[in-house]
């Protein structure tokens, strides 16, 4: 039977691969190594990366915590408070801002969760947010999250694709994040799944998402772009802003619970800008990425 | 009896009134004028002002909004949905950020609000956050603030000061927003006091506004500062948008309940940076600005 032991270890794995993988492909940038402790059990270690070839700033965490479980997860479980159990979540989590405005934002989130009551899930997710959407670059992230779902089961890759579209949203700006990915949460022993045929899937996404975002940066770090474009990229930050700190439940749950601010927060871009009521020009590359920031629309 | 169309005209004179005079001490800057319409009732006017001498972007707002009570209010004020009241609701909004680290942010809202069932009450508040706290500044800020309160009853300062404390916290941080100033919500006519009475506060802190900015803004705008200290303002701006955009009440109540984005996160900064975990160095002004952002200092 797989323990959460052998779960958090293979996290602690992913988190080294992956900054060993985006280490080579940036060519400059290294990842500084930060553990911590959390004082009702557990901690992590936060590795966060700046000023590379190619990324600007980012941050890949791997955490494992454990103790009382926090009065917000057992009501929104509806579980009775009296019954007091304790919980483990351990999980890796990514966010990566570039320079080149041509290369995508890129954010992914593989966690597990378990209570001494014997309940478990998996949760997690992945999705792009280009600050120009190219229709090409959209069909192959797509395409590897379709592959990677359908090695697992024929109804990962759809349903889990609309319910990022539903979460990457930024319900005030009726705008999505980005073009989406995969988000799925609550994924159980059920409808004849087991606990290692979810780790599996988990596994697969998580082994995927390094070279995933390699082919991004190899592909559009050497384009060249404006001043303009480069305005255009810290307005769309200035969303990502606003969308983590609004609406990410993850972002707003750590905060609420005395999480380690640091390690949330390095999911926020290196600067970003705010202009009243910015209007691209009609017919501009802004205003076309503007047009694809919708939900429901299938890239492949 | 004082209606609710009187106070709302007071409220768009106050608006007039105060961009006029940050026109004049600003000498450079001109607010536009952005009026808008809400779905459900009423609408409000935008006045956005940019790239002023002094002020690099802020806004004015006033609105008047009525219709049917958003579920979220009926809620807080346990109040039976099947009641079904409407509301009014009518105030003024301010957030100026200036150019120049040594001027310091301030905000300001006052509003009414009532309901179709008879309940109604005043709310607002006041706070500067200074890039660098100058204590003689914030002895300035808080003696006005004191002077305003003290016109109308002796318990509003003592009251509104804590409460302020409280409010402009970011509790992710454990840091206050800036120094303080005074914040109140509820005001009623109970213990004594009546609309009129309560209103003649609101009149008086409205009208205290623009000398009390226009103060700051000449006394410090040609103070010289360095490229550091400019990157340190850009850093407290990261930490102006994380409490705008995690615990200021009245954003998320906006963005909730599908009010207008422009106008409320017109409170959001030109321009806003993260560093990850960035600690000043001992003994650097930065250092001691961060040691002063606490709650209970008593300044005057």
């Amino acid at each position: 039977m797989l323990t959460k032991e052998e779960i958090r270890d293979w996290f602690v794995a992913l988190q080294e691969s992956i900054c060993t993988q985006l280490e080579d492909a940036d060519g400059k940038g290294k990842f500084i190594s930060d553990p911590w402790q959390r004082s009702g059990g557990g901690g992590g270690i936060t590795r966060v990366i700046g000023d590379g070839n190619i990324i600007e700033k980012g941050g890949v965490n791997f955490s494992a915590v454990w103790g009382k479980t926090p009065e917000p997860v057992l009501k929104s479980m509806n579980i009775d408070a009296s019954d007091h159990p304790d919980f483990f979540a351990t999980g890796v989590s990514i966010v990566l801002h570039p320079f080149n405005p041509m290369v995508p934002i890129i954010h992914m989130n593989v966690r597990y969760f378990e209570m001494t009551n014997g309940t478990w899930w998996f949760g997690g997710g992945i999705d792009l947010t280009p600050h120009y959407v190219n229709v090409e670059d959209a069909r192959h992230f797509h395409s590897t999250l379709k592959s990677v779902c359908d090695q697992h089961h024929p109804s990962y890759y759809p349903e889990f694709k609309n319910w990022a579209d539903d979460y990457f949203f930024l319900k005030h700006r009726k705008e999505t994040r980005g073009i989406g990915g995969i988000f799925f949460d609550y994924l159980k022993d059920t409808s004849g799944f087991t606990k290692e045929s979810r780790f599996e899937f988990i596994k697969s996404l998580g082994s995927a998402f390094a070279p995933l975002y390699v082919h991004f940066m190899k592909k559009n770090h050497g384009l060249s772009y404006t001043e303009q474009e480069k305005h255009w990229q810290y307005l769309r930050r200035g969303r990502y802003v606003e969308f983590n700190l609004v609406w990410d439940r993850g972002t707003k749950f750590g905060l609420d619970t005395d999480g380690r601010t640091e390690s949330i927060l390095m999911s926020l871009p290196p600067q970003a800008q705010w202009v009243y009521n910015y209007q691209p020009a009609a017919g501009s590359e802004e205003e076309k990425t503007l047009g694809m920031l919708k939900k429901g629309i299938t890239w492949i």
